[in-house]
């Protein structure tokens, strides 16, 4: 009896009739699946994530994590799960056979999170973690370490994490001072972290820990950094565990929400006992650890989404049963459910909305990072390179920032009872606040993206993006039903380029100033792109019912574009000319004003 | 070592500065009090909010509320703390000296509730529920009712509650089913009651309940609702406590947050042993608890305004200390505390602004609340008694929304800490939620301001309102240094009154998609009252800086209001079109669409 609930139609239309995403089964690098395949291992996660998962939700809250003399004890159910998890495939959909996994394409696991951390978030993230690390192994480290790792990661027998903050090095990594001492093929290991995410926990024989050191005498600053496998206890030869290593779990957080995730402090090497192994490159360990952190900005932003998306269907469900009040104007006799009232229902369809552009703008990231990945060489492949890298800081801080108002507004739909642990919506609300926190902060994926990205390759990125949604406006501005809104759409996006021309320069003439707008512009970017996928879907459901197919299912579509069109890209507008202020109070303040 | 913090000049500005609360002490009402001794009362509340109340905000978040057999076991500091409370005044500072008060002005309680909800919401809610049930029975209650009861409650002795929802009567308060059978000179009670704040505790010996029921035979509906006084123990004619009233706690809630204020389920008369007496007339109930809901929804937005201003001051403090990464400029060497980056000053400086307007907004209203009382009848009378009632949605809305989303803004400057229970941040975030929920849901409160307000004495509550700031406007217009803000200021205005004007006549012949928009619309009422609270500060502090106080807390007061206008009212324009959109989207989706 879990609360885990989802409209599958809304999945697919995206998948099947927005995206196409059969098309990667022509690709040299899928040639082996078939879109019926891929249609299948969504149906097949979709019944794991409501049977399996679901009921780790409550569980997982109910339990919390229990931490006694340095050992971190979670719901026992949780380390059942866990086994099942990686052995039905769904820790490694996406990776190499070779290594356990199922060769899907890369845009699977986003659909595959979408559900699971939808379901139970605090759950999730232990196999998304261990995916992770077990990746970069894969993606950097010797054929060793990745034959002695990687399968059993895959396979649900160890969990991973990764290991990078320390107390003063959060936003900061160039701070951070753990240290990797050289002995013969491998290091010693000596240092403290904070914040790691299933850093310590009851679910598997081993933990696998990515954690990034300096090499004693390496360079300071972030060039000075290297990466380490160093796992919990140790891995003989033949794979059978050998000696505890040395890595103790010194605490745990207590947290607002994600109550069934141990957050945790961990010490490397107290007592000299702790040995690592280099993965990749020396000095390179931060640029090797990207590759995973962009993987979990993007998680951030399906968590922030999927959360907004199953408060939203709870919170419907309430709607639809929760009698109060009469009908404003009789159209009903006696009292009504309360999704007759029209302050309800302004909530429940921006939710609709929100939650389906997000879900779109997300899964576009996906496939576009795919095709940029199963594309040949040339212009189309390096399009969606540069559109992948520009999405990601927008839709790590839109969908958290954006998941967690969702929620929000759902909690607004159950009144006091929104605010009761008896429903689950109160949960959704604290468990989605932490995403626009890790993973770097909302304000700095702002810097992200209106300063590295938009200047990265000559402009490129930004190129790529402004393409995509001209073409898409050029194409229907004509539009016979959602013309108006393209228009108002394409009006938007120009006033987008005229603001980031002008920032970019500001970005060197008056960086502080610049910094002080970078966010207010990101958010811009998070409106245009919802408001674009959601009257792409609307174009293609109109065309539906012109050729006969007439559902409610179709109309929702249309509904819901036009109105967050409407209702939003004023805003949008507004807040634009906002980011041209020359007003620099921001900046100019003394510290004893505040 | 409690986590309160406040500004006291930024409350003596708005009091002095801007209100020239003093002006009150010339009023014949209040001829016995002077300026002093209203400051004196405020500089007693800061030191009482901090040394008394302050730690009882971490004491009651540890201890939560234990429910065993019916009884509700609260922090044992909370009992000593109810006791001193009442015996210093604080309850009843501003009632009636014959049953126990001090006299004071009206909006003295307003401001010695920012402080206490300040430092402790959880606790506040006792004292402040149990002054509004005293209050009650004053205005209302018979003189041996007043007699038995008020002093008792005003002077910490007993608590009070005001029991009005039902499990089926929450927002609609017509469908409520206690019942209430003659019985002599009292009435014997039997029902129901949930969400009942206090409803059981063991912080005092008694605890009288102002509940809403049904007289036997009454009519249907909010007409045949009446208002009695319910006691938990019978009180006896010469004061002692009597028997045991059949008043049963039956459940308690778990809630998101405010853990150590108990949410009550209680049962009134399951053994026919639970006497009330009527407070007033018969079946006027609602008009009755009307005076303590509107005190209710003006405290709900104090809450919210407090917590946030709570928060924004821990965050400030936090963002001083905590030093992580280099100046975007390098205009220190080495790392810096956070404060230096701009897009934490820019969430700082958003907080900072939007606490103070709200305190201004709140202040203001009730100053205006007590020139409606104080004055002699007539014009300026009318005027202020118009402008308190217009004020009262937009407050209690705008200030727990807003309140909220500057926890939120806090929390973020935290980076992860903000998430862990090690800082105090996340609680704010957690307790501020209620506010938006109770009361009357904020969408409840768009409708009556939109609506009932818009329409009350023939529009003259909304041209109170539209009197006050246009008159800033014309007078200030070509202020020299603030000038083009408030001409924005006025722009924004004259396009709200269309707005308005729009509105009201939808709201008859559209109603459904008028109740679509009043949210919005109220969203954009609450942004043009802070944004003239703040620059009527500003013009203020312009003026004593031109006479040569040049200070950096001057300084803040109008770097805050270019800013806040700057970066609001363009949105705020742009929502009020949205409001004129039509667009039918959310009133003629099909159920099944959603």
């Amino acid at each position: 009896m879990g609360h885990f609930k989802i409209d599958e139609r809304d999945l697919f239309f995206i998948l099947k009739d927005q995206l196409n995403y059969g098309r990667l089964c022509q690709m040299e690098r899928y040639r082996e699946l078939d879109e019926d395949t891929l249609d299948m291992l969504v149906n097949e996660a979709v019944k794991f994530a409501k049977g399996r998962i679901d009921p780790l939700q409550e569980i997982g809250e109910n339990w919390g994590v229990k931490f006694e003399d340095g050992r971190v004890l979670c719901a026992p159910e949780f380390k059942a799960a866990f086994k099942d998890y990686g052995e039905n495939g769904w820790t490694a959909a996406i990776h190499d056979p070779e290594y356990g996994g199922q060769g899907f394409p890369h845009m699977m696991r986003i659909v595959i999170n979408d559900l699971m951390y939808g379901a139970a978030q605090s759950f999730n993230m232990a196999p998304s973690l261990t995916r992770g690390a077990a990746h970069l192994i894969e993606a950097f480290g010797s054929e060793e370490l990745k034959e002695r790792y990687v399968p059993k990661m895959y396979g649900g027998q160890w969990a991973g994490t990764m290991a990078l903050t320390e107390s003063n090095a959060g936003s900061n990594l160039a701070a951070l001072r753990s240290t990797a001492y050289r002995e013969g093929d491998h290091f010693k290991i000596k240092g403290s972290k904070i914040f790691i995410s299933w850093g310590e926990h009851d679910l598997t024989e081993n933990i696998i820990h990515l954690v990034l050191a300096r090499i004693e005498g390496a360079p300071e600053g972030i060039k000075g950094i290297s990466l380490f496998v160093v796992p919990k206890i140790r891995v003989n030869a033949d794979g059978s565990p050998g000696e505890f290593n040395d890595v103790v779990c010194t605490g745990v957080e207590k947290k607002m929400g994600l109550h069934a995730s141990p957050t945790c402090a961990l010490n490397f090497g107290d007592n000299d006992g702790c040995i690592g192994y280099l993965c990749g490159r020396e000095n390179m360990g931060l640029a090797h650890m990207f590759v995973m952190m962009n993987e979990a900005r993007i998680n951030s932003g399906v968590s922030g989404m999927t959360l907004g998306s199953t408060a939203y269907q709870n919170a419907l469900a309430y709607t639809k049963e929760r009698v109060q009040g009469s009908d404003l104007c009789g159209r009903k006799k006696g009292y009504v459910p309360i999704i007759d009232h029209p302050d309800v229902r302004r909530m429940l369809l921006w939710m609709k909305a929100t939650v389906d552009g997000m879900r779109s703008m997300i899964y576009a990231g996906a496939y576009w990072d795919d095709l940029s990945h199963a594309l040949e060489d040339g212009d189309e492949k390096t399009h969606y390179k540069n559109l992948t890298e520009f999405m990601t800081p927008i839709i790590k801080a839109y969908c958290s920032d954006l998941g967690f108002k969702v929620c929000e507004t759902a909690v607004q739909c159950l009144g006091g009872y929104g605010y009761c642990r008896e429903y689950p919506l109160e949960q959704y609300l604290r468990d989605s606040k932490i995403v626009s926190l890790y993973e770097g902060t909302n304000g700095i994926q702002s810097m992200d993206l209106m300063g590295r990205k938009m200047r990265m390759n000559d402009g490129a990125s930004f190129k790529a993006y402004m393409k995509e949604i001209e073409g898409f406006c050029s194409e229907h501005a004509n539009h016979p039903v959602l013309g108006e809104e393209i228009r108002e759409l394409a009006n938007t996006v120009e006033k987008l380029g005229q603001v980031s021309a002008v920032m970019a320069d500001r970005s060197k003439s008056d960086p502080l100033h610049w910094s002080s707008c970078t966010y207010p512009a990101l958010l811009c970017f998070g409106e245009v792109t919802v408001a674009w996928r959601l009257l792409d879907m609307a174009v293609i459901a109109q065309k539906a019912m012109d050729e006969g197919k007439k559902t409610d299912f179709l109309s929702g579509k249309i509904w819901q574009a036009t109105y967050f069109a409407g209702v939003t890209l004023p805003l949008t507008v507004a807040r634009l000319e906002t980011c041209m202020r020359s007003g620099r109070e921001v900046v100019e303040m003394a510290e004893e004003a505040f």
